[in-house]
């Protein structure tokens, strides 16, 4: 971790990210330089708050400043691809919020980049990090679970649910087409994709849009904070047309198949995501909010609860984990699994041959399965991923 | 109760559900005075370890007794419907196991058989009433939770895991053509409807056969004991074309939307349903191996995890709530709730004008989402429910 | 099971105890022949509620009634030993609700005179044939956890929370000089004893009266019920003295120790036992409230959540559960699991060399540990079990 | 947050803590500037693998160096009281870990110097900070809960359930004459008592050594690590005389009971502490290993499942909570949200009128009971807590 400690980084995006990648990175021991948002006064406000010794003036100033190793752009979805691209133009690593853009036509281009650049570059699809997800992949590579062939479960929260509720991600020109599909079903797509080893490749979707109307607050508001809105703020009423919710069914590479259901609609579901994976000879299933145990299920002997202890883990799994088993490692320590691995790469100045972390060509490939989900939901019927040839 | 004690009924079918019917309907005080099976030498068998007076020699010498009330009828799939009519034709009130039968051809003959009968007739969708199905039932009712809008969840089980497990539900004679979705989706698909109130209008589905050999034995195998037939049974190797698993997606009245997976083949799901059920207002959830608790989700104040308290529940779920919150009360108890239901009804003669449990007409329902469940696999698209014009 | 079909027996008491058995007797094909009570007329109705033939003019007139094999006793505590005396001194099979009776000078006779009668006697600790607690009973008596070392728990019910509520049991003259530790403090005792199949030595209890005085009302309250009564119900003020809850130090045989916790006044743990058993090798743990899975803690290896699988279970489990996984076994069902291992004994007429059913001498057992707890309150220091030289 | 950044602080102690204590000032911006452990050697690889600037050459040096602003001692056990003392006497700061020594002499002494130094002193009760302990002190305080009245619970682990396994906590010279009490019970000891506001008056415990000799390695051994020295490295037979598990009863100020069990000796229990508040009105509970939910049981509707939810939280527990609900925050979010408390006051350059994390006070509040637990084992019954008179 030595090589780490000094490094430094600025951030774009002044919201609860923001903060949450500074956090994460200080507990490496990285030096978060300074912040760039949208105003250099919003910027010196969260500089302040964070600790943070600059204040940039633009996000160009921050992307030229060469002291910094690496740029993590945390800014709303719309601005993604260009940000980071910029950022490794300028010869910084990136580290890029999911999803990655708004459309698969600028991630290709973004990943198309990046992978010409000799450059770091991770999109963060965190959730990879929580110990018992990596646990479970290493198990399906160890071959331990027999053959995937089934994936079912849900992310399911709240707080989108009234038709006060208002974020930018309403907007449909800075969040994209889809909503609940891009911003938690994609974390949803990678990590199974992820634990099982096997891309989609065709996909069935229902998008709902449960609230057709919204009171559109004139102010700004943060992130799980819309009823935090004054009730006598001021609004506008907006018709609504990305999906606060939707069915998918989904076929993978070798045969697998999958159910998924996403919404920001359900009272009480704060932010729970679940999925369980049925294999050939045992299934393996997570819940978000209950990251200790990894619930494994046999046939023939007694199902298990397995606890977060290294000593008990697959290698993949004891790798990522940084505490002793009970000690529960809850959602800022995704952050912090997650910025190791890319920081290991960051000190060795680029990309190992096999990231260890999700890269921008992920982060496209869910952009893909974006696509494909609009098409169907359109076109009432099956649509392929359609990934262009290698 | 009193005017049950002493009811005597007839059970067809010698399986675990013969013995199911009988201890529930024992606990009501219904007199069982017999059982009929495909030969006269099984029905004695069952007859003796079960305690009954009478082995019929057949199916028709049971349902021509004068002497019985009712009949239950628990054989397999593909003589359901003959069997019921037959009793109902013979002036029996009929209690019948679900699906109803094999295709929707035949229950909506049955269905309407049995409307016009004056008889009382009850399809065992027993799961409804675990109390808290009928307790959230009641919520939807009173307006409690808003409006109903969408509804995910799954029913897995592994008796089906492996190539050498073996039941008649195989045999697509005995259990027709879908088998998942048939014997335990139907369960979800009525129970869903239950509580919400709402019918499926619209399916898309995606059926899969992950086994696609096994070994079948010569020798006949019960219901969750396949692998316990001896490894060196004689069998005979048979390709297979019905559901081990299948995804649904789901319209229902009034704009609900739904998300639902079925397997037979997830290790370590012994039997597992699940519902979240998503309002305008609030959500309810329910996990059927963990039925003492309801849990109801909240945007604005702390979620609740409902006991099975009568005092606490609706009068829907107090009515069929038998014991203590904090007394378990678990899957015979629901057969015994259901009963209870259906035997007052006996007791008076003839169905109420809204009966209390599922009758043939909600039996031939599920049979027709089934249907439009098939039609869709086969085109790949949103296959309607086609029920007759009223 | 067919030696048990038309055995004919008699239920003392009309609360909802009487209940219970009736429809567990029944489940078995019993012959529930009628009830006696504190007066006919309660009797009668009773009879009629439940469907019963006949209701007894008077406790001595059901004991004599020479057509039963069998008498149930589910009257008040104070009752319990005189009746159940009657019973077998009239040459009935007794079985006994808990606890046996209200001193264990009362149940030493009564143990001896059942020990003599050559009658089978069994007391209602139904908690011991939860399919799970059999099932753990069987792991340490097959030495697959080690030896017992330490077992932690709880039983926790709220239902005498508020001064208002009340019951007979808030009336030593009925119940006896401890409370909570005789009404359920008893089943945890017996429970855990059964499981790790160790008795307790010594205690060193602590008892608590959190609600010092109660306001009596005039008119007869059920368990669980005292919320019910009306508030203008006329009530008379009373001081109490016996234990709202508790807090106990075991000693058992073996070097086992333990540590309880007892209460009826903690609001929201409606019905709640728990126990936890480690031992040098293995523990196991189980939640009354969630009764499908049994928890067996590994120090070297993930920890398992059993299902109620027969298949996966100890003979000892398999052999008291009647359902197949997943199909949730409750409160009800560990009467019918406990009357079936004693109507074996009443079918074959005598008690077995070793019962699998707790006795009358278990019962006393636990009346000698209730003594010792009280000895221990009072002295505040250790007291032993005062058990009689064989 | 903006003064803490800069803030300059040294660690002593070179195992885990010393790492978890860096990682959670560095979230807060706080610059961890270096090291000291029991030789040089081992900081500079301490401060190598941390990414720290400073290995200092002994606890001295660090004291004395006047750039620090605070210290934090994380040492073995025998040696906080003096390390402590050390470093406020040289007019840092100090933050120890739990527990404070190893006697009540010694930790009195320490207290009475922190108290007049001036100084910001606290001690590790990190357990405090998670959001929901918090939450339930705010509900306690706020009289929402009526009368805390009884606290029951246990805190079990396994990591020393072996013979072969090993830590300087089984050195009674290093740990103190108590072991699981004074390692795991103190937290417990501490947690219910700012939970419920009440302190510990009088104790009734019995101490268990059920792993009365183990294999002393000869090599240094990490906690939590005991199960990874070599089978085949060089040992010591040794007797053992502390305890492997504990039950304690317990008497609060304004008559409040208590139940608590200890182990680290429980196969399979990780780290797991529990605990249930039980008052007049509603009770509380909640599970280490599951920290999003609080428990919160009513008598007159249903109980809840609090999700971690700054808007539905009392102001104590939004306080503390760092991440929007359904965002799990585990066992290094503690360490945060404690150090964060105490570099408020670190900034403002003197301890709060009423600090909001534990101080040396409380510390050594908590060896008074350990005395208490003590003498009470020995003396066979209750023990009162000996607190010097105001």
């Amino acid at each position: 971790m030595s090589q780490v400690a000094g490094t430094r980084v600025g951030i774009v995006g002044t919201g609860w990210m923001a903060a949450t990648h500074t956090e994460a990175l200080r507990r490496l021991g990285v030096d978060v330089a300074g912040v760039a948002g949208r105003s250099p006064a919003r910027a010196q406000e969260v500089a302040d708050r964070l600790g943070l010794a600059t204040a940039y003036d633009s996000v160009e100033a921050l992307v030229k400043d060469d002291s910094l190793a690496a740029v993590h752009v945390t800014s709303p979805n719309d601005v993604h691809a260009e940000q980071a691209a910029a950022a490794l133009r300028a010869g910084r690593h990136v580290v890029c919020e999911k999803p990655l853009g708004v459309s698969a036509g600028e991630t290709a281009a973004l990943a198309e980049l990046a992978a010409g650049s000799g450059l770091v570059n991770a999109v963060c699809f965190n959730l990879r990090f929580s110990p018992h997800n990596h646990n479970a992949a290493g198990m399906v590579r160890d071959g331990a679970l027999g053959e995937p062939r089934y994936v079912t479960g849900a992310y399911h929260q709240d707080w989108l649910l009234e038709e006060t509720d208002w974020n930018w991600r309403l907007v449909a020109e800075r969040q994209g087409h889809l909503r609940a599909v891009a911003d938690i079903g994609s974390h949803w797509l990678d990590l199974v994709s992820f634990v099982s080893g096997r891309r989609v490749v065709e996909v069935l979707a229902d998008l709902h849009t449960f609230v057709p109307e919204r009171n559109h607050p004139l102010e700004e508001v943060g992130t799980f904070a819309g009823h935090t809105v004054a009730s006598d703020a001021e609004r506008v009423r907006e018709r609504m047309t990305s999906d606060d919710a939707a069915g998918m069914l989904l076929r993978f590479e070798g045969g697998m198949r999958g159910v998924c259901s996403v919404s920001q609609v359900s009272a009480g579901r704060k932010n729970r995501l679940t999925w369980e994976l049925s294999c050939s000879e045992r299934s393996v299933a997570w819940v978000s909010e209950e990251p200790e145990y990894l619930w494994v299920g046999h046939r023939d002997r007694p199902n298990e609860t397995a606890g977060k202890d290294p000593s008990l883990m697959t290698a993949m799994g004891a790798a990522v984990t940084g505490y002793p088993a009970g000690h529960v490692e809850g959602y800022p320590d995704t952050f912090r699994g997650l910025f190791a691995a890319v920081y290991a790469d960051v000190a060795a100045g680029r990309p190992s041959a096999a990231p260890a972390y999700p890269t921008f060509a992920d982060g496209h490939d869910v952009m893909l399965v974006c696509d494909a989900v609009v098409e169907s939901a359109r076109s009432r019927t099956w649509a392929p991923v359609r990934r262009s040839a290698p």
